[in-house]
C-alpha cells in the first residue's frame, strides 16, 4: 500500500467510526445533536487520527481499538475548537470553511455542543465492545484526559490567553505550545501505541521523541500559514495572529528562521525513529506531511 | 454512628479529597488553578457524594474509591454550574454566595474552568492507586460520560433551554430534568454501588428507582425553594425561574401541588429502598433531607 493509500484507507474508515460514535436523532435533542454532528464532520485534516493509526501500525494494533481512540481524540479537538472560537475567547467565525457554531447555531448551543463532545470521547472509549479492553481503556482515559486538562491543552489556551499582548521568550512560547496542541499530538500517538500489546519503554520514549518534534513543527508551520496563506486555503480567518498581536514564531525569530526551525524540527522526527525500523514508515511520512503541508 | 455524624465524618472526607484532585500550583497556571479551586471548594451541598457514600455503604465500598467516585462527580457538577452561570446560558452573578466565576475573573476563564474541570473528573477515576480495580474505573468512566453527554446533564440544559418562554407539560418537564439533574443524581447512586463487590441487579434497580424519584424530588423543591426563599438562604439568585419565564413544577401544577409531590416521591424514595434492610440507612436519611431541605 503507498502512503497516500493507507491515509485515504484511515480517513475513511475514521469518517465512518466518527459518524457512528456522535449520538444519533432523538426528540428534543435534534438541534444539539445536530450541531454536534456540524462541529466534528465534513472538514478537518484528522491529523490526530492517522498519528495514532501510524503509531498504532508500529506495535501491531488493529481496528476497531485504532478507530475508537481517533474518534475520542478528534472529539476533544472539535470541542476544543468549538470553545476556541467563541466570542469570550478568539471570537472567529470561520473555520474549516464553514460558519464556527455560535455563528451558525448560537453561543450556549456552542458551549454545550463543545461540553457533549468531551464528554462523548470519553463515552467512546469505554463503549461496549469497542475492541479495547479494561485495561486498555483505563491507560486511553487516562491519556486522554490528562492530555485535555489543565496541565494539557486547556492550560495551554489559559496561557495563550494570559500572553495577548505581552512579548514571550522562545521558552515560554514553546512551553504554551507544549500544552496547547503538543499535549493532545504527544497523546495521539501514545494512544495509537496503547492499542496494541502493552509497548516497550524504549518505544514510548521514541514516539514521545518524535511527537514532541512535530507537536511543535505543526505548531511553527501554523504560524508561518497564518501570515502567508489566505482565509480561503486555510478554512479559516487567516492573519489572526498578528490581529490579536498573539505572540507566534514569525514575530519571535522571522519567516526564514521559522522555516528552518520548521524543516530542523522535521528532521527531528525522523531521527527518533531511527531505530523503529520500517514499521514506522506511516509516522516518516507523517512527519514530512506536517512539515510542508500548505494549510 | 448518628446520620449527623456519618454526614459530617463524609463531608470531611470529601472536602479533602476534592482538594487533593485539584491541580496544584504551577507556573502560568496560577489563575486557571485558582479559579478551578474557587470553583470547586468552600460551598456546595455535596449531595452527589453523600448519595455515592450512601450508596456505596449499601454494598461494602470503602475509602478511597468512593471518594474518587465522589470527586469527579463534584468536579462534573461544578463545572456544569460554573458554564451554566455564564452569560450566554442563565447569565448568572451570584453562586454558593459568591461572585459566579466569570464574574469573579473573566468569561475566557470561566469556560476553561468548565473545561477543566470535566477533564478533571475522568483524571481523578483513572489516577494511579485510586483505590479502584481496572474494571472498576471503566465501569465508573462509562456511568459519568453518559450522565454527563447528550443524553444526560447537558441534553438536559439543551432542553431547558429550549424550553424558555414555551407551555410545556408535566411529562415533557420530567424529561427535561430527569436529563439535566436526574442523570448525575442516577449516576452518583450507582457509582457508589459500582465501588464494592459487583453489585447485584435486583440492588442497581432498587437503587435506580430510588434515585428517580429523589433526582425528580430534588427539582420539585429546587423549584419551590426558587419562589419561596430569598438570595441569601439560597446563595444563588432566587426568583429566576419566573423571571426567566422558565416551566417550573410551580408554575405548572402550583406550590401546594408541588410540595404534596415532593412529599410522594420522598415515599417513592423510601418504598424503593424497603427490600434493603439497614443497610440503606443512609440513604433514607438522604431521601428525607432532600425533601425537607431549606436551600
Amino acid at each position: 500500500m503507498t502512503f497516500p493509500q493507507w491515509m485515504r484507507a484511515n480517513l475513511d474508515r475514521v469518517e465512518m467510526a466518527l459518524a457512528n460514535y456522535l449520538p444519533g436523532m432523538h426528540v428534543g435533542l435534534e438541534k444539539l445533536h445536530e450541531a454536534m454532528r456540524y462541529a466534528v464532520l465534513g472538514g478537518g485534516k484528522r491529523v490526530l487520527p492517522l498519528l495514532c493509526h501510524g503509531a498504532g501500525e508500529l506495535v501491531g494494533a488493529r481496528s476497531p481499538g485504532l478507530e475508537v481512540a481517533s474518534v475520542s481524540l478528534e472529539f476533544i479537538h472539535a470541542y476544543s475548537l468549538v470553545h476556541d472560537d467563541m466570542p469570550a475567547m478568539d471570537d472567529d467565525v470561520l473555520r474549516r470553511g464553514k460558519p464556527t457554531v455560535h455563528v451558525r447555531y448560537d453561543e450556549a448551543t456552542a458551549l454545550l455542543v463543545g461540553d457533549a463532545l468531551q464528554s462523548q470521547a470519553f463515552i467512546a472509549l469505554t463503549a461496549d465492545h469497542n475492541g479495547l479492553s479494561a485495561e486498555q481503556q483505563v491507560a486511553l482515559v487516562r491519556e486522554l484526559a490528562r492530555a485535555s486538562g489543565s496541565l494539557g491543552m486547556v492550560g495551554g489556551q489559559a496561557i495563550d490567553l494570559a500572553s495577548i499582548g505581552r512579548k514571550l521568550s522562545r521558552a515560554e512560547l514553546e512551553t504554551m505550545h507544549r500544552q496547547k496542541t503538543g499535549a493532545l499530538i504527544r497523546a495521539a500517538v501514545r494512544m495509537g501505541a496503547l492499542c496494541g500489546e502493552t509497548p516497550e519503554a524504549s518505544t514510548m520514549s521514541a514516539l514521545d521523541a518524535y511527537a514532541e518534534a512535530i507537536g511543535l513543527a505543526f505548531q511553527v508551520v501554523d504560524d508561518i500559514l497564518d501570515v502567508t496563506a489566505d482565509s480561503a486555503t486555510l478554512g479559516k480567518t487567516a492573519g489572526k495572529d498578528a490581529q490579536h498581536d498573539k505572540p507566534t514564531y514569525v514575530s519571535l525569530i522571522g519567516l526564514d528562521g521559522s522555516r528552518e526551525l520548521a524543516t530542523q524540527l522535521g528532521r527531528d522526527a525522523h531521527e527518533a525513529l531511527e531505530t523503529l525500523g520500517p514499521r514506522a514508515a506511516s509516522l516518516r511520512e507523517l512527519a514530512n506531511l506536517v512539515v510542508t503541508r500548505v494549510h
